[in-house]
């Protein structure tokens, strides 16, 4: 008789495979990081045949059966961003009639994030509506990139899966000898207060001060700001977890080179770049503007770097898939530190 | 000692207005409709600050305490559908963090009541998410128009007050000498299988027979179909709920009117008109088109009239706010048939 | 090293049935389908203790262990329907606690399907109803025929498999030559408005043109009814998704042969045959009436023919069990057409 | 200025029923006995039109408007249990669409309660289920008489008042001088050993010790069993909570005697009397059964004598209805003890 | 190729673990007996780090991967009742949120049972809200031992499984030869009216009549009682499921002694011993005190015995996480009888 | 006629105390500060029992009707946490069963707030445990004071009142001369990155620049640490959430004594004083310690000086009571800024 427990014991995840295949699905917020995604995995976008009607209405139909499957489902919901998250909802929704076995959903940039408490009477809590929206579909987890506030994950009953794309971030500026943990003049900049831990983190990699700029009153226009911290003839790099219109960006560069600062990164990991931040970006005297792929858009300001979180997302996918755990991605990323 | 059995029984509603004063809320999809509808009420519409961000993100605030009150949103699920729909699902949210007594949703147009079954294998039943997406959201009751078919009640677990529009566009003929009861050469006619029964409905207004134009094979084009019953040298009314792209009309009036009709009208509750619509519309022979205003456009198609559902949407509101029996609304249309 | 990838790969049902192994259990509505069901799936009923006692409760107790089975639930809602009905939530419950691993409902005709909407104020939604009284007991899927308003489906949030009986009917008049694609006397006619779709789908498999039984007015008496299209000298072919009373069939049969039909049959999937159905169809001069064995009766009318639905619901069953996608029934299904 | 507090102040019962005002529904399980309550309360029982359909559907349509109403329904889940269950659950779901202010459920016997636990692997636990299918249609309370365990409210999430009968029998056996506290011939008997603590209870009324049927092994058959306790040349008070076919009072009336008893009466709450009861009873030497009108027959056996609820279920309404403490009704009924 | 269905067949149980590993948690209630059971079962306990902190918060930190496996929580909430049950809530948290496939809660002592019913108006009903609780955090089964009242299974709608301790006890008594079937002297003694039917099940092990303890009016206090049934010149088993603080069985043994016993043992499921229940119980004139190891203490009264459940509820897991029936356990239980 | 629009316009709150008294429970958490806030709501704290038993159990009891009344429970979760959690869920349980009209629950501090979001693998995260927790019960509000992060609002899905008593501790400063808008010699620092926002919020009193801990790798020992920004012959004041052990406050002020501040003072709400922070604190050279008395202990710090929540909860509940917006009192406490 066949000894299973010598013989298949190395084989879980061959018979993982058997019993509930991999799917990937990926729509339409961000379609080459699906397709980098998918291919890293060895496994092909199957065909969802998404339509936005002429009326405003989304149709979708799934080209293949799920029935049974894992299913992964990759969007961006990025701008529009209501038409790709009710995009999402939709899919969703056909995949649980369609008998899926379980249902996974990553989203590289998460929008409304920042909708994350009440700041005023009469506001809603925008991140814990899409919280409970997506849920109430029947998904069995989120993977996800670099949320506004960590806190986000407990809006969620079902598992997160948080993953940081800042060391992603960190690791170009060494690998690129733009700073390094021997150098003395870095100092890692936060754009305002909540930003403090961000920088503190950023800074480890270069083992450097961190300086923040202090907006006080002024609401994020143009102005210079007073910095807490120095960076006098500093090479300084600016970090946040987005980069939207670009005002903050542009306030806080130029707050830094008032104080004396000699050079002026930025390193973020979404790029909305909403509005004019492409032009306001331009004008800018900043050296590199390092962000990551979680955001689609068909231009780019000049020295913008995109490194991709593919490799990143496919890792979560499969560690997730084949119940391995998340934590040894973190160890990786904190061996740079 | 007051006796109040007495002399306040008579003011329930004004005691009720005491304790839970009525709010309306009117949205960025049919303002005009809004405005109209609070007029009747004579109730100001709230404050209510909406932004679409360029980032595509949608931000509320509600301009006053809505505390222990009874509040009515308006807003019409119509194109951009999404927009409307997501901007709606947050300012529920913002109302049900502020305590709202009651949130009572009032939706002119619903958009998705189409997907109310699946068709295909992998096909979601988008009517359904949207009636588990709204209820999460505790929203005690809709107050909707004409749903595409009267199962989508059964959809919500709330109760669903749906009013009918269609004997508004009944009584506009009659109003108006188009069609009477005496008439024996008005034929109402359904431009699909489906419709047979809302035709049959219509009919009664004129004591009319009905025709069915019998899509075999052919899916909505412009091409003349049988009719089934006899069209020979009537006045035909096409009856449909809606009108979206206008190709179902289209092959509908071509069909009747090759099968011999003398004149063509049209009646519809919902006037999506998206694509070329009204273009479409405007290159046939048809008399008439008569429509109601639970979509706002910027332009319509000649010879289209719009009855307005502002009456009949204020006295739904009435009606639920009092709590009096909608029935009698029912009933009063009922007596024109 | 075994390498399953290979070897194993031919036998991920089998691995399945090692893991949940099939269970069916046949409750007390239609016990003969049970049966026939079983026997081509080539599983024993499992051993159901179900009394009903002189109190008017009923006990259960499971004969066998289903802890970890994919457990398959055969229950006819027929009359005497609410015994029938809570005979399957406490089996439901009594699997939910034993620890089946999921728990799929097969119900070949559900009692309440008409209940789908509220046509005056102050009706329930018993179709909804039922929907949820069955989900909250942790049932996984339902597997049913010809529900009276496909919008049933949205009434569930987990995944129906809606079957169609309707092309076993087509079929049997097809294999037959009763009627044939060739023939140019066949009218296929829908006993009202709202069965005009119907209507024009069976069509479909004869390539004939519907006529309507227009009861206007009048509620389903037996007087006869004006006809919407032409059945003069026609094989008329009746057909409804069930037959209740036999109420409307006397009708339209009466209302065809006054408008010249020169033969009547009928086709049905739920012969119901409450109240003196049985008296009622055996004095109207009908060809033949043709139904399927979802419901089962002690006595039939005569020219009653009964297609058994095992085969379609057995396929059904193996497909779910094996993660196959029922698209492959729709799919043979659609080939008559 | 009016000063409510002062002259108001006395009519908060009047302000609440202008506010909602009380509506009584009452279902077909013991229509004698909703007659009694609602007359004591000076309510009419509202029209409520419940069809059980030929083919053994319910349809339900409430006679009048109920918005904003408390309303209260009374239903006894006696025999036939399962179309009493229903017809209540299908009035639910219809007052809840009614947009009922408040639903209130008055079961005056509640079966199913004896289904409380599982005895035996694959068991139901069908008071639970019983539970969750009222507990899903939005009701707001139940009001019940004499659960078989007192732990069954814990089956509820929403409030239970679980009034008691036993007093009322306590009460009758007092008044007409059978028992009385100063007696010393009295033996208050339980006919199992669960029914102890129920009989410890009931001696209180006649400072009676208590004797126990010591039903070993055998399954209430109608053998003579030995007796826990001293009966010999006492007046024995058999008391249950109910009398289902009586073999068990048969049994235990037989045991008595046998151990020198010298008369027997029967205190119970619910007479279900199902199969051949009164045969079984009226053949006991039993000098009275006592019991309440919770459940309706067309006959009884004789020498049974019933007390009517009417007044206890009346007051329990009246008291929620007027946010009036239950346990007034309480405080009374121990005065007795 | 392979024929599983041959070959594999007999390995089920090796697959399963393949793909779905046991793991087993022991948390700080009754570390002894944690272990005991995962030395049967041959499964380490995996580190778990608890820490209560100094501002009385409890945080943990599951040592190790629990993604895909089936993971067993032994915890008995023994005294801290709240925080051993706060434990446990915050480690079934932690487990969701580390995506294990299953999870079930081992309970051995379930704290708050007696609290299963609401006695008095504005109770609680605590058993049902620790139901509610343990629910709400996504498990999937709860294993416990002889609850205090078997309807409490019913407040979960997760599977339950009841195991018995008493059939241990009474085998103690065989195996010890203090009591045998044959004995003519031995009696079980309730200690209370509700616990009547645990006597008499317990007397089946010797084929023994019961008395009762009859407290009237008294609550508890050390007084001597009148005992229904007899007790002169026998051996008598006081039997309960639980002893907490003594008094109970203080009074019930100092009754029967009055009533002429000449020997008293006792036993009970759970020995809660709180306040001074080891001296009170070592002043007793009792032969032995046979109770489990449910609850864990630092030290135990005198001359009393504790069997260990750990074999019973080691099989328990195996037979849960082998998908084997219960069942067994019980009828090897009642062979005893 | 009373016309009551123009007479009992005024008098909402009188008829709203009529129809749903106001009802203010306090449980043990911190009883102190319970009477201070009836105390200003001129409402009697109504008496409830809730026994700590010997076993562990908790046990509660309300003492007077709540039926129909909006009841407020007072509970500071402090050390003891759990008990105090446990004792609140219990309250709510017994309130929800005992048919109150609304349930509020006010804790001036919550605990497990920290634990807000996963930082690594495996753990809980428990303040998102700890709102399900008590949203289970049936609460309707939660107000509460000063949040560890303002996200935890989002945890809820009901409404939450977040109240700042940070503005109570900046106006002792300004009220006591300490520190005023003119003083150019105070910084305030944040003993960590995070807490950068709540010093520049806590800034704006005194118009002050702020400076921050940086405590790099080191974490939160007695070292001393780096600062950013300048604190050089300042006046500092510390300002945290909470105080726990001490050594946070510790580390701080020696940094910034090391860097030259000529002062020290602290401001905090939440004094937990955990472990021996009492001592710890007395050591340091602080001048004054101001935080507010949502935790009470039996000893204090010297030099701590305790600032009442009293008047602001008491606000709050009154505000919620009468529908009138939380806003006013932000608006107000804005003011001072």
């Amino acid at each position: 008789m066949l000894k299973i427990s010598e013989e298949v014991a190395m084989n879980k995840e061959e018979l993982h495979q058997l019993l509930h295949p991999m799917k990937v699905i990926g729509l339409g917020g961000n379609p080459a990081l699906n397709e980098k995604i998918a291919s890293i995995l060895h496994q092909p976008l199957i065909e969802t045949a998404v339509h936005h009607f002429s009326d405003g209405e989304i149709q979708v139909n799934i080209g293949e059966s799920v029935r049974g499957c894992d299913v992964f489902v990759i969007q961006s919901i990025q701008d529009p961003v209501n038409e790709n998250f009710m995009e999402l909802e939709i899919v969703l929704d056909a995949l649980h009639r369609a008998s899926a076995h379980t249902i996974n959903v990553v989203v590289p940039y998460l929008a409304y994030s920042r909708s994350d408490t009440k700041t005023r009477s009469r506001e809603p809590i925008t991140a814990k509506l899409v919280a409970n929206l997506l849920q109430l579909t029947g998904m069995d987890r989120l993977i996800t990139v670099d949320l506004h506030a960590s806190q986000i994950q407990g809006f969620y009953n079902i598992p997160v899966d948080h993953l940081h794309a800042i060391p992603l971030l960190g690791q170009y500026f060494l690998d690129n000898g733009i700073a390094t943990k021997e150098d003395d003049d870095i100092v890692v900049v936060s754009p305002d207060h909540s930003g403090a831990k961000l920088a503190r983190n950023f800074g480890q990699y270069f083992n450097a001060p961190i300086a923040i700029v202090d907006q006080r009153g002024a609401r994020y226009d143009t102005e210079v700001h007073d910095i807490i911290g120095d960076v006098k003839d500093k090479k300084c790099i600016i970090v946040d977890d987005l980069i939207d219109t670009g005002s903050r960006i542009s306030s806080s560069t130029k707050s830094v080179l008032a104080a004396g600062a000699k050079k002026v990164y930025v390193a973020a990991t979404h790029a909305l770049l909403s509005k004019n931040a492409t032009e306001v970006l331009n004008e800018l005297p900043i050296e590199q503007i390092v962000v990551t792929d979680t955001i689609k858009h068909t231009r780019y300001p000049d020295r913008m770097v995109r490194i991709s979180v593919d490799q990143l997302l496919a890792r979560g996918i499969d560690y997730v898939y084949n119940d391995r755990s998340i934590h040894q991605i973190f160890d990786e990323q904190n061996r740079l530190k």
